[in-house]
């Protein structure tokens, strides 16, 4: 193992009581919770964008941790880059890592030698997970920085733009499989638009199908037997992005025909962008058959921008594996941290610290989960209240047998009918019951 | 003609340089324009609950403006306020209203009295309607004001709300039909949820749709040859109301198989509540092929709740206009006002005012679309813009031919390839040089 | 004791194992901590307006649960309130009540009558009050309600609207200082603008000013030893309330002199609006010297008004009460619930449930702050974070002995300079460590 | 004149038929309004920033428009830089500029040298001006970009940070001075805090009015005649910072005994960050007596970063003068273009058109106020709305005659009293009518 990262020891669990700062205090790896590993249910993913390339800019001012790893030529830096990540993992006892093309390597002069610096950082990547459990959650192309993809990648008003797209993507589907990764994720960083002014949205909304369509048919002709995963954002970069929402996400790839090989990748922040909660939609996708995969990282509520901030908030994480755990927990999805340290916390300590506060926050949410779930007030107060469904009227409406000349029957000679309270506050009481009791 | 607005003369035009309070000036209801008058273009209609009903309250006050029309007994009071709405839309030359049933007459003690009450109103307005053009616009069904409905109507827990709430929907289809209307609108009050905790997501879904259903096959035996509508909305009163916004609420129609009866009634002050122009929405309604009607009234961009002002920003309504232009023009679709004159507004000439306010906002958003279309230049930029995908490289891709493989040949090949401006502030000056010009 | 609430009992503190669900879980009103009952320092209040009279209408609906109490006649149905009150309160074991005058008792014909009306339920609430600690925490006069205020009501454009303000004004202080009260506060329901078009901002600034010294004046002049507050809200009902924030109202106060007479009433709900966190209004208000009382109910961060929620976040409360200690604790103020039940909470057990679940997270919040005080590291980062300015540097530039001159100097010797960690992750992990630890 | 944009004449006013893509078409610079030259009324003002130096780079991705100006050694491109920009401001007929020391020059290793980069730029700029009208509207340092200053200047933890910080000011002062500069803005882009657990809010206060004090006092012993603004922002990048919107701002000023030397510099973008419009907080600053200066650049409504986008919404420029000629018109501010082309705006001759987009906005906005003022309408209804405050009652009230028992007593003979309506409509079809009459 490399030694970029020499102050931090391997995180150790060493229990709530314990002021460790370099330690987990509720995340146990290996504690056993509904028959299965903290581990096992949580499957925690580093990014490589965030946690190894990026140094705190933003667009008030520069980096405030250098994360060059000694080297300047752009492959070696990309080499040790992969080792740094490979340390901060196993640090961390994390064996799930996501990535951008980009991000393993910078891009070249042509596209043929960055494919090739590629193919030197997968040799190293795949000599790195030799003998551990390390592998990708999922990757991506990024299909956003290049100033190419300033109008779209796909949805770029231009087709030779729409071919480097293709290009990238091909490519990334490849570096996935080559790697052992279950999952692709698109995130459209510029697909959608800055002014309709300017926008032809109906062959927008078409030439992307035509590149998701095109990449699932590639990844089966290669071998890949993973899932494809649309990350919903409603705004920023672009005025307006076009996976607003897990709901607009999901009837785009009904549209299109593409409902049996994409979920989606739920991500915290990008939920409150768009005015719903996390839970809200972890919900909708679940139980519209698309639960895939979870961004773990938040927002600032009152900030309109993605500040991408490690998870602290336990009622955010509880009801998240709350919804993971009633979705049947997660598949080939996990949860990755697509969070970056606060720019004032300016040292690889802080990163360590960002992490590990991260991790137990989602830890402490899956205990209370299954608390919850253990409880079972939640669960039981909404199969009373819909029970009316179960049978008589109720179990008509549901079958279809009751017609609306009989609902109209019925309601004339009913009188008026009575109502259930929904006892929000005897139920948030409840949450807090469990979580502090 | 009734008297109850005996200080408010019939409005007329008296063109843009008038300083008149109670004139038009800027809708010109027999001026053509692209061969149909204004009148045919604009299509406006009044809302029954805002214009007739409302008395200004708010949640921090009662009303500022007694709308009682001299009646105490609710089935007299009904049919003033049928007469007061005549003579409001003729006065204003408006051919459409909008109606809820709670609207036309308040509920009685029970379901069979208040449908009776319904049919007395019924009556009167047939009579008043008879000898002009004016009809409905569409009607719709009350299902969130009645306690009742706390919990939902078709979302709700209980079994007998939904009875009681297709009850409803099938007097509001009767009466719709038999006064002419050409549309039903479903905007889901209740159609939501306060909380996750308490909520079976799938089932509210499934039980909404079940309800739409049963309403459009129970419209179309007794001869409905209109549309149905959905009108959505991202929250207020609920925490979340279900149809978000035009991609989700369309989303949703596709996925329960009612695409070809159904449209969408987009409302400014909705869409900006959800995060979006007023134009998104009509252009994602009108590119997706679910175009259909309008709810003109806007919010304020920096209130989170529903404001609904009389529209007087030419910027919304020319781009507005621009969109139903593209659209076609409304086919049974038009402008409803549901609106309210700010409360502090307190008489009924402000209530005229803010109607022809409207109005002519929406007459001049007519004017400058007309005027940007024979300008040229936005339509042509975008025209220009996309032209590579209609041959070469792009309508290969287009057209299906081209394989992920080639488009990574042509890639490897191409070097770099340029992208051009999105000019968003030239076109913005375009726009102004029109308005302004 | 009256008996309007005959299923609900004395509510006990039965400790967090707990299920009963009309029972506290963390409030144990006479458990010690820092020196201080729980009841002490928390000094709950009941809110009369929304407790006691509002019974769940909302701007789409009607009310779920009547709270007549079995009277038509306005001043019994007042008398009978206070009773119905006083039973709540003595059930919750509630020791403070906030009114605004129309709570106390609707108004009549005359303001005479209104106010003769008023003497009656005072002596009913001086009855009920003796042989108890219960006594207001604060009066208010209802100056939004009213549609003559609906321009305003020290800020309106009448001064005849102004000298009815001044009227209730005085009968409101009246009141307080008769019932013992020790606070009164200002919220300026609708001391704002709809639209700068009709507004002269600066007039009604001061004639603002003008209500506030006439109110101070009189009430010392008739024994009033309390403070005054302002609530800071800003926007609803209005579009700007010019009450806008705790820095907004501390500057206003301090323009005209009233800084040493008033404090803040800070609102969770309201600073949320204000695009600030909870903490953020009560930090402002007790480093500048204006901490005062606290609205202890919360809103919904996604939604862009008033919701009036019971409490029940954790965080937002420790964070608050953290707050509450550094300043020294309540003086005369307290935490007011300024909360309703949803509307779909439809009953009395509802209420007091959602008491309960207000009134347990903040004595989870006060039990939290306490340990964090314990723990020590807060306040230590804290410390160590700004010695640099105990002494050498530091101490010239807070002592005003280093001019700009030296400090240039200094700069440029010093090549550059290293700045520290904010630490933020680990901050908040030390914060759910002692939440959860 | 340097010849970095060849393809861009001098822009010339064409009127508004013309379809010139690089002319005026509102803006005629020596055209009199209301006794001035419209070029006198508006004072436009280049930012150096983003006009010269950023190049389109987003949190998303690299730039799109090289500005190196051919050179790649520091100093020289600071000098070219120079040269560009006087080039665009004579091409565009623009007799300001605004500037940060950093924009003027990149840092060097040391401040020692970046100050003697900065004087050779000063020389060039001097040698720039002579024979023009060219000056500064204001200069000022940028005390945020350096990661040094990422816990803030003034507001940092460390009094070596703040002393690097007052030597910024120092120079900066300075160059003003020097260079003929009037103004000298304060926008605090890291004076705020990131998280309330690590922040002494009350020293940080402090700390900046001593900076301001400092800088006050040299800048007036060094023969600054000018005014100091303060630039209010609510958040971005820091999660709160202090200047939080106008009333802070000036709360602050006057707090510390500052209002004498500074103004306010509103920007249109950071009001409705703050949830105001950008002429409230031009309203507030001039009813406070602190108008100063504006940045003209606008924000997207729906998007919760700060877009700085150019001006070209009409109602936003008209309303905006109309506070301008109600305060006066400007003294020594004016209308500095803190905006930047969209980054998809990849060429120089859309930055262009971006300039004469928001300046042909602007000369329609002081078109349309000053039509306003001649049409009386908008002034008119004011002064009634509120005449009763000049005579009797009003009058008494305002000259602080009338005690509150003198307005107890009028109000208990008065009955109820009549109020206005507040014809929010009629004024904006009022203001439409002007517009587009």
């Amino acid at each position: 193992m490399s030694d970029f990262f020499p102050s931090v020891p391997k995180i150790a669990y060493e229990g709530a009581k314990s002021k460790g700062a370099l330690a987990f205090h509720f995340y146990n790896p290996d504690e056993i919770l509904l028959g299965k590993t903290m581990k096992e249910h949580l499957r925690f993913a580093m990014s490589w964008w965030h946690t190894l390339c990026a140094e705190g800019s933003d667009m008030f001012g520069s980096g405030t941790l250098a994360k060059n790893y000694g080297q300047s030529d752009p492959t070696a830096y990309a080499v040790a880059k992969a080792e740094a990540g490979f340390e901060l993992m196993q640090k961390l006892g994390i064996d799930f890592y996501c990535f951008h093309d980009r991000d393993l390597a910078p891009e070249a002069e042509t596209l043929a030698a960055t494919n090739a610096r590629l193919d030197v950082v997968a040799d190293k990547l795949e000599a790195l997970q030799k003998g551990t459990d390390i592998r990708p959650l999922w990757g991506t192309a990024n299909l956003f920085s290049n100033p190419r993809y300033q109008n779209g990648a796909a949805s770029s008003c231009s087709p030779e733009v729409f071919a480097f797209a293709a290009a990238q993507v091909k490519k990334a589907l490849e570096l996935t499989v080559r790697l052992g990764g279950e999952g692709y994720v698109f995130w459209g960083g510029r697909e959608g638009y800055e002014t309709l002014l300017n926008t032809n949205y109906g062959l927008e909304q078409e030439n992307i199908a035509r590149l998701f369509t095109m990449a699932r048919d590639y990844a089966r002709s290669i071998g890949f037997k993973g899932l494809f995963y649309i990350e919903p954002k409603p705004r920023e970069p672009m005025k307006h992005q076009y996976d607003y929402d897990a709901a607009t996400a999901i009837g785009f790839l009904r549209k299109y025909g593409l409902q049996d090989d994409f979920r989606m990748n739920i991500e915290a922040n990008h939920a409150t962008l768009a005015g719903h909660t996390f839970q809200h939609e972890l919900r909708v996708a679940r139980e519209e058959g698309f639960f895939g995969s979870i961004d773990a990282n938040i927002g600032d509520p009152l900030l309109g921008w993605d500040t991408d901030q490690f998870p602290t908030n336990v009622y955010d994480t509880a009801l998240a594996m709350w919804e993971v755990l009633e979705a049947g927990g997660f598949k080939l999805g996990g949860l990755n941290f697509d969070a970056k340290a606060r720019r004032a916390s300016n040292t690889f300590e802080d990163l360590f610290q960002a992490y590990i506060a991260g991790m137990d926050s989602f830890a402490l949410g899956l205990r209370v989960a299954v608390k919850l779930r253990e409880d079972g007030r939640l669960a039981d107060f909404v199969q009373q209240r819909y029970a009316g469904y179960e049978s008589g009227l109720g179990a008509e409406i549901v079958s279809g047998k009751a017609t609306i000349r009989d609902l109209e029957t019925y309601a004339l000679k009913a009188g008026d009918v009575a109502t259930t309270s929904g006892k929000q506050e005897y139920l948030e009481a409840v949450v807090n019951s469990v979580m502090f009791g």
